[in-house]
């Protein structure tokens, strides 16, 4: 908490103070490899594709109903579909500060001017509520969203007003209209209240920093200390879901539904920082941690409930039945980033790269034109594939989906990839800390006018080395730090420095956590760091039972799966079983194990001695693929956790 | 398939043909122990305290306002609430029929007379459809329940029909009015539709057979037939959910919602039973096999999702989100008990044993006014007490609940007790079987005029000795077979054979299955089985993936748990698991079992590589508890598997 923000980035968050400063789009560029990649089908494919839907879906058309007050007649979509259309808003506005593409910037002004002509004098805005024949405005906060779609205008509005700052499209005065009336209603003399859906708060906080308005940002507080008050009804899954059973100071963990806890928990860190609440975010950072520890899947994923889309209880986490929802990745990263930003620890990098390799990069499909809205870790039976032309009634559906019934989690993942620029890399005073490895070009400047540019040069995660190839732009003379993040996965990384000037090398180990290399960079002076990408097994906790006596294959950052239609002849994976001692390899580019395979055919009651489980001593190696990647060709079993033979 | 069924028992289940003859409570009563007090607390406070709760809850009282014309204003409860009504008044029935007791005889009929009062002239019944301001009759199916209501009605009416046939109470006149009804509107040439929860089916056989009307019968027949056909909507879950996905005969498991899927496969047996129709009860008999083989508890009980209470898909077991319904496990005992009066075969007494100890007996609190609706097989946190004045919201609560927004569970576990007699024993024309080992009186006329006449005398499953006496009554000249069923588990189990005269016992070794003693008994001619009741250790199937690496405990019929309130000072039975080579013992009354604390404090991220974890050397011996008693001494954490400390 030592340092202010100057400029504001060109960034989702841009919190008024904290240890690192996040560069924006105008400071990072991803220039390719993996996440360029998914940039690039994101920006041509998937945001046309949601364009596409909300408009077919009708759920655009509600605005151009609300606005020709023809409503309630004809509203289409559940209560919350005018979020999508914010976040795709959202997501828009970062494409288009990634890109410039006049097209795309044609086609958002289409669409906030759709959304501009549905808001009511007063700032009201949504196509659900308080019309004749529609529920009153506000007269659902359980279940109605209004908040909740407000929020994600305000973040879309934000993302327009940093990346296009001035634009007279009016997006910005949308959302200061809305905000505006939201703190008229529900201020600290009025209404008190919440929405079962958190999001406003996160809106809000960052809204205000976006306006300079501190009444967005005490309105986002006010909205955080009332959580746990028990103003939301009561439900057969209890407040929790909400996160209205506990004020947010006093919890000890992420609780309820997994996407609301992490959005509220984001809103919260921003208020904490925003107004110096050190207890506050103390308990954050406690309730991050213990839901690290003890609430989250090896992706990084987090819910496991399907019923209530809720984190279980500590060490509950199924295989099987994991839900860990895409939007709650995006939710994960979202808090992991703000506590980042404020306390610098590496770990919440190391979850955020856990997260978008393993749920965010999961979702779509290579075309991205269809997704997960669930990430189970264990498929039990093939998937049935989804009609390209139909929404698909079952979040849970084991293959990819073009859209859902509830379908937040396409444009979350696309508001997610079209600001990943700025998630890269941050600044303090006296450097640059590179958070996540792909293909970059960083440029920004440190205090005392030193400018700092660079080019990452990578394949990763191909292959565990990563280059930092200081430019000529630089400056010079003064030295800065530079600071990489070493995964906690990588024990015995290196790091070089390599002198343009033909000096020696320079090489060190480095521990995992951050590495450190002060000099007066000169152009073309490198920086290597070599991450231990081999594959490896990794074991879990005893006390997460549901995959107690397995172990995951892991490599680098990805998490690899056995997929049946890797394993041959039977194409079960459900009687595969790690063999005896076996350990992963690699060879023509995949990661191959040695299963056996194991149990018999039914025996009537599956319960019986111990240790009369008849074993076939044949083994034979299999391919693994990365978990991201799977139930890309076609229906197939799967499983993460494989059984190891003792 | 060779007997001919000549008189109707006093019992829910009367075929008209099969291997079985069943025996109702004239001819068998169970006299006391284990079964025998739940019986009496069952019809001494359960009944008193569900009758106090339809009242309180206004699901009586709907039916006085229909009555009266005043609904739908002021109508309480969920679309179903009738139904508990009716499984009410079954539980009353059989009650009477076990007791004769005036009292209830007098509270039964005015129940029946406020039902009665409700009926519309052309036989339709129920609170919630067909009046002004109500949606229209069958106009929901998916949901509305109203079949389903009548199933229960039917299966009251002839709970009432065979323990006091032609009484003047009109239950059966209501019962034939509504299901004339029924086949008007939705027989063969009528509306191709089915109800949403399968129920009517088993509620139309069984009234066919105490009515004798064989439209009822051909009705349920449509019903079955017109499964899987897909006349239902499509929902989130899929119409597995209703089991609308799949014809009757081409199932393979049991499969989506557990009680509509087990209630469902109980009104096809007794289709298939009373047609003839043994392609049909191949296809129930295989779907049993696998259903027991892949989609059940150790337990007994059935359905793993939470979701949609519902069975999950093959070895998808997970202990901690075992929903397990009571009522799942009630339809479960109601099929198994079809097909061994259909087919003999032991191993569906074995189910309906297990259940019984291990589902049915672990809902209600000995004081019998507060009940598990679902039965977790791993509690990771204490419950909170329910209010005893309140109707929790909660089906998943984790401790006994005096009644439920959703109710079915409560009245369920009343009629299955009050009839409990009825599943005790089988005649065939050559004898009698006994499957379920309780005191008890049984007395039944074979073909050619032979009395059968004995009492059985035992603690089980205190102690796994269970005496047949020959009683004074019997004949004594004509021999016939007396046959015992020997648990799966009973390995070891010996037979004696102690004549009363005098001569030479007879002993040998019963295999498990069952074992047969034929002789001409004299009047205190003994037969004495020995099952091996001490504790044991089982493991399951290595592909049930949630308790891989656990065994469980068993004692006889009953499945042990460790519970927190005996584990001492640190209450937590998450860090337990068993010492290597422990082997459970009995001393005082319990059993105990030899545990070690297993794993560390948490480390941040709960993934890391093999066989890191620290272990305690220490060990220390602790009880164990019956699954059915736990949760008794107040909020606990609980587990059923144990893990191995391997």
């Amino acid at each position: 908490m030592t340092m202010q923000t100057t400029t504001t980035p060109q960034a989702p968050v841009a919190p008024v103070r904290g240890r690192l400063r996040p560069l924006g789009q105008s400071e990072v560029r991803i220039t390719g490899g993996f996440w360029g990649d998914r940039q690039t089908v994101n920006g041509s494919a998937t945001l046309e594709h949601i364009q596409s839907r909300l408009e077919s879906e009708g759920w655009l058309g509600n605005f151009d109903r609300a606005a020709a007050g023809t409503l309630p007649a004809g509203r289409r979509g559940r209560e919350f579909s005018d979020s999508e259309v914010y976040k795709f808003l959202e997501a828009l506005s970062w494409e288009i500060g990634r890109t410039g593409d006049p097209a795309l910037e044609a086609r958002l002004r289409t669409v906030v001017a759709r959304v501009a002509a549905a808001q009511e004098p007063d700032g009201y805005l949504n196509t659900m509520f308080g019309r004749p024949g529609q529920g009153e405005r506000w007269s659902d906060l359980e279940w109605g969203h209004e908040l909740y779609c407000l929020g994600h205008l305000f973040q879309a509005a934000v993302a327009r007003s940093r990346t296009r700052p001035g634009a007279d499209d009016g997006l910005l005065g949308i959302a200061v209209r809305a905000a505006d009336l939201v703190c008229e209603v529900f201020g600290a003399d009025g209404r008190d209240a919440i929405c079962g859906h958190a999001e406003v708060e996160v809106g809000l906080a960052e809204l205000s920093r976006a306006t300079g308005d501190p009444r967005y940002l005490e309105q986002a507080r006010v909205f955080v200390e009332r959580h746990g008050r028990g103003t939301l009804r009561d439900i057969e899954w209890g407040r929790k879901y909400f996160q209205d059973d506990v004020p947010v100071r006093d919890a000890g963990s992420l609780r309820g539904h997994a996407v609301r806890a992490n959005y509220l928990a984001a809103g919260a860190a921003d208020v904490a920082v925003d107004t110096g609440d050190d207890d506050l975010l103390g308990a954050l950072r406690r309730q991050w941690e213990h839901t690290v520890a003890r609430r989250t899947y090896v992706t990084g994923g987090q819910g496991s409930h399907h019923q209530d889309e809720a984190f279980g209880e500590d060490w509950e986490l199924p295989a099987d039945r994991a839900y860990s929802e895409t939007c709650a990745g995006v939710g994960s990263i979202m808090f992991a980033w703000r506590l980042l930003l404020a306390g610098g620890d590496p770990r919440q990098a190391d979850l955020i790269e856990r997260t978008l390799y393993n749920v965010v990069a999961t979702s779509p499909a290579p075309d991205g034109r269809a997704f997960f809205y669930a990430n189970t870790l264990h498929q039990r039976v093939p998937g049935v594939p989804a009609d390209p032309d139909e929404t698909s009634p079952r979040a849970s559906s084991s293959l990819r989906a073009p859209w859902f019934e509830v379908s937040c989690c396409p444009p979350n993942v696309a508001r997610t990839l079209a600001s990943l620029d700025a998630y890269v890399a941050t600044a303090d005073d006296d450097g640059v800390q590179l958070h996540q490895y792909a293909p970059a070009s960083v440029r920004t400047t440190l205090a005392g006018g030193r400018v700092v540019a660079f080019d990452v040069e990578t394949d990763y995660p191909a292959s565990g080395a990563v280059r930092v190839v200081s430019r000529a732009d630089a400056a010079t003379a003064a030295p800065w730090t530079l600071t990489l993040r070493v995964p906690a996965w990588a024990t015995g990384a290196r790091v070089r420095v390599l002198p343009a000037n033909g000096a020696a090398a320079e090489e060190r180990a480095a521990a995992p956590g951050t590495v450190e290399v002060r000099r007066a960079f000169g152009p073309g002076d490198v920086v290597e760091l070599v991450l231990p990408i081999e594959p490896r097994l990794t074991a879990p906790d005893a006390r997460i039972d549901a995959v107690r006596g397995c172990v995951v294959v892991e490599r680098g950052p990805e998490v690899l799966a056995l997929e049946s239609v890797d394993v041959g002849e039977d194409a079960d994976v459900s009687r595969l079983a790690l063999a005896s001692g076996a350990q992963p390899s690699e060879r023509d580019g995949r990661v191959w194990i040695e299963v056996v395979t194991r149990g018999d055919d039914d025996a009537g009651w599956p319960y019986g001695g111990p240790d009369e489980e008849p074993r076939e001593a044949a083994s034979r190696t299999v391919p693994l693929v990365a978990y991201h990647e799977w139930a890309e060709r076609g229906p197939s079993t799967m499983r993460v956790w494989i059984p190891t033979e003792t």
